[in-house]
């Protein structure tokens, strides 16, 4: 059989069964409407709607921040669409290297370095980390990003060590399991997207001396929303210092698109020689990079845009307890709403949308395991009383029969009726 | 000993090295000036100074088109700064969706996915092939991009096969070798970015039909220069239908952020389906997805601008011949100047830009093989007669002594002590 065929097949194969599972992804087309966000436009099948959308990354709302927009076009009408190379090819700009001094300070650290993305800057990073010691071991998570896995993963001479969601009792028995003279990093999160817990990061750097491991921490999750001024969780709990490796994003706090890592000058700078994903890829566009550095200063100064996102997400909290609604308990701004099975949250998605104007994003596997699949909600500072109070009716509307007592067999059946 | 201080021990002991081979990279801070290009300002060390940027892969200037520039700025001011999530999570614009569609028909094919990048396209888009069937062998020509090799090593389980660049008869040796029954895929580029010299793709796809292989073509130095609308190589020699799946960049010919692959609409709907890359990562910001789309449109009507970059490449080239400086021949718009030496071509770039306001890449390895270090230069539609005349003159005025008869060690000493 010819591989053009073979592969063909499988492809409608898989594709197939992923549609039989429910997981098969339909990206929904929204148009983001800057000035009135989380208020989108959503371009469905049956036409144009405004909609509201719970489940933004732009978790602050800065992609929508007047200063920000500026800086964005600012550095359009001086520098252009593209930055016209790679970082090493013509394509760092002094804004560049501004957005990466800001970053280093944000994280009191000596150096920080962007890439691409926080997929790549994971990838990228902790793979560097991983290949410059022979025998290196990692311990890994077990609910680490996909990104944070693939640059484990691309690391092939590494061990990879999993261990039990920040469960700090699992990660010494296997740090004490390992062979002292081994070199160790510790990867983690802060916040975990999908769940909203949040990482025990002093006690993990106590073990992390114990045992003489690196720690490598991704903030994701939590850059520009904790902390006085942003720097995450190891900022708000003052153990940013004790961390050898932040990583963080700009696309989601900040608003922007982009990832970095933050370090002793050294190892960023060892980093940066050595890491494929950053030499062979064109920089950031200048007008991101701008519109970022501007993000970041602008939360460096303004704590009320993080405690309006507190408030709000404890709002959002406290509406769907009060209307019985299972959400997966967290002390972070992600709302994670229980479903538990992934036609089912494909189809409550899809009605939510269909009949009440409100996009949250049905999470499936891989993203989380089969059998707890979610709706995963975020209440910016934007989300106001009204679109809560919206959004808990729509809940109850077509989460009717979920709960303890309903297989989410039953449940579908019943859903797909109408 | 600690990991900590053994992997800054590490870290430090290889700039140290970086250093002495002369392969330590600065990124110097370029400022890009809309409207200018290809005048930066270079911040040096002794201040702001204006250059002329030979190493730009802005290669048509479409970066600093006056139309780009207008739809990242009405899309920035309509949209916001950043998409806000991943295609999955609310990240997924209007403007994505058509410029997919619009990258699906500039290369005849079904489909078309974005990726943040071309680095992440290739890594991502040769992975999920390789690792659909088992038993796949991928073909890959000896001088792949770094991206395209990262996607082959990571699908663990296909066989990698090197065979010769552009070299069929070593290809057509490598597949009939191989067990007929077991799937294949050719992987090669169209225009080779270090050398400038393009693959004889309708050859390559006789040999995928003969042995019952797949292609995979990376075109990202030709989309947007090559073929009556911009479709690149293949579209210039009438080869687009015979090739599965093409990859390219927003990037480079476009002048702004991206990658993309297009092919048939299944395999490329089966591949938005597995990529990692792509579900694990926000989308590109509206705003560059806009500029990116207004770029791909302004080319596919505009020919002038292509015509424009291959009269100024001969021009360049055959200035450089007139001046009796070794230049590696090409049939691209790439022209590599000669240097064969890491820290002599260090040496040269830093002189071109210090004394004759010059930028030129010193492109060392692991970018190109050792002892064939040179210097990659581009003249775009931008590049006046005095420009070139300009080059060339500082041009023998740095290499003054390189030639067939002396030893790189000896250019160097001559060279360092100036």
């Amino acid at each position: 059989m010819r591989t053009r065929d073979a592969f063909l097949s499988h492809c409608q194969a898989s594709l197939g069964a992923l549609r039989q599972e429910g997981r098969y992804r339909e990206f929904a087309r929204l148009e983001k409407l800057a000035g009135r966000f989380p208020t989108y436009r959503w371009h469905g099948p049956q036409g144009v709607r405004e909609v509201t959308v719970w489940s933004s990354n732009d978790y602050l709302g800065m992609g929508n921040h007047p200063a920000v927009l500026a800086a964005a076009t600012r550095a359009v009408a001086e520098h252009g669409a593209g930055a016209g190379g790679t970082r090493n090819i013509s394509g760092t700009s002094p804004l560049h290297a501004a957005l990466e001094a800001e970053l280093a300070s944000l994280h009191g650290k000596g150096a920080a370095l962007l890439f691409g993305s926080g997929y790549i800057a994971n990838q990228a990073g902790i793979s560097a980390v991983l290949e410059a010691l022979p025998g290196f071991i990692v311990f890994s998570d077990a609910k680490n990003h996909a990104s944070m896995i693939a640059g484990m993963r691309g690391a092939k001479a590494a061990q990879r060590v999993i261990w039990k969601h920040n469960d700090l009792a699992d990660l010494e028995a296997k740090l004490a399991a390992a062979p002292p003279g081994a070199p160790k990093l510790i990867a983690f999160e802060s916040v975990y997207s999908m769940d909203g817990d949040i990482a025990p990061i002093g006690a993990i750097c106590d073990l992390a001396e114990r045992y003489g491991a690196m720690t490598y921490l991704d903030e994701v999750h939590a850059v520009g929303l904790y902390g006085a001024t942003g720097g995450g969780i190891s900022e708000q709990d003052g153990t940013a210092h004790r961390v050898d490796l932040i990583e963080g994003t700009l696309a989601k706090g900040f608003g922007v698109l982009g990832g970095y890592i933050a370090g002793d000058a050294d190892v960023v700078d060892y980093i940066r020689s050595v890491a494929g994903g950053l030499i062979f890829t064109t920089a950031l566009p200048p007008a991101v990079a701008g519109a970022a550095l501007e993000s970041v200063r602008v939360l460096k100064r303004d704590p009320a845009r993080r405690a309006a996102l507190a408030e709000r997400a404890a709002a959002l909290k406290a509406a769907l307890d009060g209307a019985g609604l299972a959400r997966m308990d967290g002390p972070s701004h992600i709302v994670p709403v229980w479903v538990g099975e992934a036609e089912l949250c494909r189809q409550v998605a899809r009605r939510l949308l269909a009949e009440h104007g409100l996009y949250a994003t049905p999470i499936n596997y891989p993203t989380v395991p089969r059998g707890t699949e979610r709706l995963r909600l975020c209440a910016t500072p934007f989300h106001t009383d009204a679109m809560i109070a919206e959004l808990v009716r729509a809940l109850r509307a077509v989460l009717p029969r979920i709960g303890p007592g309903v297989a989410p067999e039953a449940a579908i059946g019943m859903l797909a009726a109408e």
